[in-house]
């Protein structure tokens, strides 16, 4: 016996997201159904509008409902200040820590060569043109991951951008808050060190 | 800063499934965003359908998108057998054994006295109108969960449709197959030594 069809899509499209089998699939597919009906209308229709009303800043890569985006639109900020990001996300991240009050330029990915990404790939053109154009712009600090690709993006970003006599700083790579000197590893124990700070 | 409007809502509505918590969410939600298109129309109405083209089947209580079912439409099971489940998808893990070929019925939950629930919020009369007025039917399985509320359904059954001369079974309870006796829970093992079978 199959699921009844509406099940069976239902069930098939969970399954797209990332992280959900099979099983998990079905139970929440069950438990939609079991689900008040206007929040099923409210989630069908963030679905669409996520598709239909999403579109990226023309000016830092954001995803944003209007162009500009709010942050680039929001002239309190420091203009002097870009910092850059892999993702869309890592906006929403930088902006619950409530301590940067700069602009922002998302890169949407990171120099990869195993997955065929070149610097054309991302919004490094379009960054380029923004410290051109823009005289205010007197930093760009680079927060790309700190995995082997964002160090890379990052070091290639800084040779392009410090020509043009702009400021380029990285984010400090150190112990996190709160661990144990004898639980981190030797990569991060020997960045904490080559960046020690004078008390 | 907040999130973009859609993928607030979107965010929102992933958070009213079960087992997903607020980064998740936010994940799954960045994840919808580049997804194919075509792909988040076939998910957003796949919600939808699952809310206006379901029903409950008149006989057996089944979620179906044709009333009735397919199986209680079906003349070649075997219309001698009921087996009562708690939830449609127990029909599911029924069928996708194979080994039942008669009907089903679905109690839509267990008596439960801590969440108020009575005999008269599940499907009991439906079924004792079923047994009445189809002279056809000889067994009632009772496929209850191995709950305490699962088991004292099985026994309010039972004791209810035994006296108009049907047989009422339960299934058998023991060890898993593929199981350690080592490490089996004393409940289990003691249905297991009072269910043994000769050989």
């Amino acid at each position: 016996m199959q699921y009844p069809e509406p099940i069976a899509k239902l069930i098939d499209s969970f399954m797209r997201l990332p992280g959900v089998g099979h099983k998990t699939a079905i139970r929440l597919a069950y438990y939609v159904v079991d689900m008040n009906k206007d929040d099923v209308k409210k989630f069908s229709s963030a679905l669409n509008e996520t598709k239909d009303k999403l579109m990226y800043c023309s000016v830092c890569g954001n995803l944003t409902d209007e162009d500009p985006c709010v942050i680039c639109r929001d002239k309190n900020r420091d203009q002097s200040q870009v910092l850059v990001v892999e993702q869309p996300k890592d906006i929403m991240v930088m902006e619950k820590m409530k301590d940067y009050h700069g602009l922002y330029h998302v890169l949407n990915g990171v120099l990869s060569p195993i997955e065929g990404k070149g610097p054309e790939d991302l919004n490094i053109k379009s960054l380029i043109k923004r410290l051109q154009s823009n005289s205010e712009i007197k930093e760009v600090i680079i927060a790309t991951n700190a995995t082997p690709e964002g160090e890379a993006t990052a070091m290639y970003l800084s040779r392009l951008i410090k020509p043009a006599g702009i400021k380029v700083t990285r984010l400090a790579h150190g112990l996190s808050v709160g661990s144990d000197i004898e639980y981190a590893d030797e990569m991060t124990l020997s960045r904490a060190v080559s960046g020690r700070t004078e008390m």
